[in-house]
């Protein structure tokens, strides 16, 4: 089967989350709304008086004859299918929850930048994501990478990935989140990693993964840009 | 089993909605942290450093000797042992999606009294809540609203519940989310639901359910309050 997949086209976004687990899974798909057409076919998939189990939002994913939106759902159709989750539900539902949590640090993320509205422009809450980027730096991201760290900290030896010895889809997550950080905001990361070394090494572990490194290396992978959910603004890390 | 729910025990905030799902569902659960020292108990558990597959924030439930947070994971694992899910897996996938939704739609809702940091008080960010509470009031609460219509709508005759003839979590969550914003917001629901009448209906089916009737009357029902995730406050309701 080859996948659907219906993200906007021009950022890594929510969607990013899911390119890497079919990259990682070695899974056949197709970024629709990179193509001709796409986006508008994209458009009309979220129509939910037309279309049944409309999602609300990109990203979804179109497998066989089921259409799948919210990322954190996704990955859990995704995980079982291509060795990115335990076996277990026990273990299951565990990675689940990892995501979860990554999912609440991503949109604490994109509301440094837009604290009042996605409907403004950044320039029009400026004063307000600055106010509102001080407390991110200063208290979330200690506070999730310091929840990350933990658990890998607790891992016996030789346990690499924060559910085991295999990686799932939370530790791909894990890296793309520290990715984003890092360039949304390099000082203060610069200055936060000395405490975090367990994430930042699980970073690099998940980007030599071979599947990983060959899509991080091809155009398939997008650039970091201000359109996105992870911005690097100067003034929001001074 | 007699399930453990960890939640602050003067809130509905997220952990209502596990509590509805237990209440509907009819299982036997304690609400720990209403106890004395459950409180305690409950920050014990969250740390990651000592505490196997420790959840990162409340609510979070334990179920024999799993420990499971994150609201729409606890769900997850509640609903087809509760009859509040589909039995397919496709069918329990859409829920979780709704879930999931619902759960942004909280998110948003709670940063409207805190858009710069939950540290700080709302009496600190009053300026930037009033501007951030006029957006969530004329884009987001229509938008999530209207695409919940939307699925009701598409429904077939006879067909009352978001996922089919049979409640769900997400539609207890459903209720929830309605209830909560018509007690933050008054004014601006009063002038939506007009538009909204089958998410209104449900709201109103959701009620009447026995166990959640008896459960709205109980005194296991707390008050909505100003301390809450949904927040009554008269400037930013206008």
């Amino acid at each position: 089967m080859r996948y659907e997949l219906y993200y906007w086209p021009d950022i890594q976004g929510r969607g990013e989350f899911v390119r890497l687990a079919l990259e990682d899974g070695g899974a056949r798909y197709v970024d629709v709304a990179r193509h001709a057409g796409g986006e508008d076919a994209m458009l009309a998939l979220m129509d939910a008086s037309r279309v049944a189990r409309a999602p609300f939002a990109p990203p979804f994913l179109k497998a066989g004859r089921s259409l799948i939106g919210q990322t954190a759902a996704i990955l859990l159709y995704l995980g079982p299918r291509h060795c990115l989750a335990p076996p277990s539900e026990a273990g299951r539902l565990w990675v689940h929850q990892l995501q979860l949590t990554l999912a609440d640090l991503v949109a604490e993320a994109h509301d440094t930048h837009h604290p009042i509205s996605g409907s403004l422009y950044y320039e029009d809450q400026r004063r307000e994501a600055k106010r509102r980027s001080a407390h991110f730096v200063a208290e979330r991201i200690p506070k999730f990478l310091g929840y990350f760290e933990d658990l890998l900290a607790r891992q016996p030896r030789g346990v690499e990935y924060l559910a085991g010895r295999a990686a799932t889809y939370a530790d791909l997550s894990l890296f793309q989140v520290v990715a984003g950080l890092r360039y949304a905001f390099p000082n203060a990361m610069a200055r936060m990693e000395r405490r975090h070394r367990r994430v930042a090494a699980l970073h690099d572990r998940v980007a030599a993964r071979p599947r990983i490194a060959a899509y991080l290396a091809s155009p398939r992978r997008l650039a970091f840009n201000t359109q996105d959910i992870f911005r690097h603004y100067p003034a929001l890390d001074p």
